[in-house]
């Protein structure tokens, strides 16, 4: 009963390498993606490739939804008829970004056919996807978590159960993006401070990252904040989409978030003065535009 | 003309070893204290005790400052007669947290008699200031920066000049607390949300803290979120001071900082709770009295 014929779908810049991590653990892999030359790619890394996502999802024991968001995974699953297709017992891992309500949502649905969904959002990006070293937060039963796990462990080294219900791993994603959304705006607003007072900018950061204010997205983010043309590693707009989610889902629960409330504000702003294609870093833009440096200053 | 004698006002835990540690560098450090027990815990380490403030800095090469704010710094030097006490061109150690308007007020008053004024706050807490690990912010003239060297190199190992102009010092350990208060904040607000879906606390500050979501604080004082008797590192009450001075160099140097506003409201609001004297860690108290988890969870 175990899981050997995997439809993977979305070929991207995590998807592909995840989908050749899955081959090199002997899985039976068949990918979709709207590209051509990525499905070559997995083929010639030694999996197979389908036409359609129905034609990679046809009899297959588990499909790999990592694609965009929500929407494409419904689209996937329900208008494309790639759920229909898989066998009656298979396993659906949802690996995608989702507001947790849409990732419960999908679930019933998915649980309806008799079928098993497993809500497994990562983080760790691309280096994670390559290394196989992805954290992956999981809501599902124990036997869909038990059935999904050596899947799961090809992919990821830090699989963490957070639940049982489908739709936790997507808060604790939602969680996770608003840390990460809540840090990089509170670095360019200690930036700001910093640059209004005359402080240097890059030792200021020297200071902060070894002290008790540092954290992860500081180190990362902040030297990125004192370049004019900041090299792309995620963008302002993607952002603005996932601290959206985090409000959507603290709206869902009746929960008051007021510091990922105010971060929002901060990249949406940064995103109307048209830096949404910038790297996230560039929220500082927005926090620039409301606390210019005085133009006496050096 | 280097600094040979150093007077040291306030021997509490954080001044106490910092003393203590220009002792051990052949400073001859004199050193007050209202409590008695300080002075002679001093004695015994091999420094001087003196009956007052005055006393203390009379003829001094150097005044080092270690009381509890502005306040009391300027009544050490204004009423209290430590500053005309002092040699002629003697120099004085702003070490406490202030405002950074009030380190440059405190300058201008200080060097109008020829004296210098090392704007110079810390941090790295009880075991930095043991160890003479301290990161030190220092805003000084580049000449009042290179005769105070040695007695910060006594004190700490990551003494930064951060600007020339006393002011600057204060101004990034304000950045430094900004950072500190909204981490603390982020990851209360964080669990705050987790809680309400049924997410292990205990679980989501492990998977946050090997992810970019991680911050110095979240690890140190997410475990302590979920203690309903946390022990105290740092108070409720002293983020709610901090934060304030925050808020204050903000509305000095015209500068919006909104999450530095929101994290303030939610320590102000734990602390009108009645949780003020608690560890700072239970800000979420705040969050917990605005997002109760549902009574039939778990």
């Amino acid at each position: 009963m175990s899981i050997k014929s995997i439809a993977f779908i979305g070929l991207g810049a995590m998807g592909a390498p995840m989908a050749e991590n899955l081959v090199k653990r002997q899985f039976r892999v068949t990918g979709f993606d709207m590209r051509q030359e990525a499905r070559q790619a997995l083929v010639n890394a030694g999996g197979h490739a389908a036409d359609s996502a129905k034609a990679a999802a046809t009899g297959a024991d588990a499909l790999v939804l990592m694609v965009v968001n929500a929407a494409q995974a419904r689209s996937v699953l329900f208008e494309a008829g790639a759920l229909e297709a898989l066998a009656p017992s298979a396993s659906v891992f949802l690996m995608a970004t989702c507001p947790p309500g849409e990732a419960e949502a999908i679930a019933a649905a998915v649980e309806k056919t008799g079928r098993h969904l497993v809500d497994a959002p990562v983080s760790g990006g691309i280096a994670g996807a390559r290394g196989a070293t992805l954290t992956i937060m999981v809501g599902a039963t124990q036997e869909s978590f038990a059935l999904a796990r050596p899947v799961l462990d090809a992919m990821g080294d830090k699989v963490f159960h957070v639940g049982f219900k489908p739709g936790q791993g997507a808060t604790v994603k939602t969680v996770n993006q608003l840390l990460c959304g809540v840090h990089i705006a509170a670095a360019a607003e200690a930036l700001s401070l910093a640059e209004k007072a005359g402080i240097d900018g890059a030792l200021l950061f020297e200071i902060m990252g070894g002290s008790a204010a540092s954290s992860w997205m500081l180190k990362d983010r902040g030297p990125r904040m004192l370049l004019d043309d900041a090299p792309i590693a995620s963008a302002v707009d993607i952002f603005v989409k996932d601290l959206g989610i985090v409000l959507d889902a603290g709206r869902s629960a009746k929960t008051a978030l007021p510091l990922a409330a105010a971060a929002h504000q901060m990249f949406l702003a940064s995103s109307g003065l048209g830096h949404g294609a910038r790297d996230d870093s560039q929220v500082v833009r927005a926090y620039r535009a409301l606390n210019a440096k005085p133009a006496n200053d050096p």
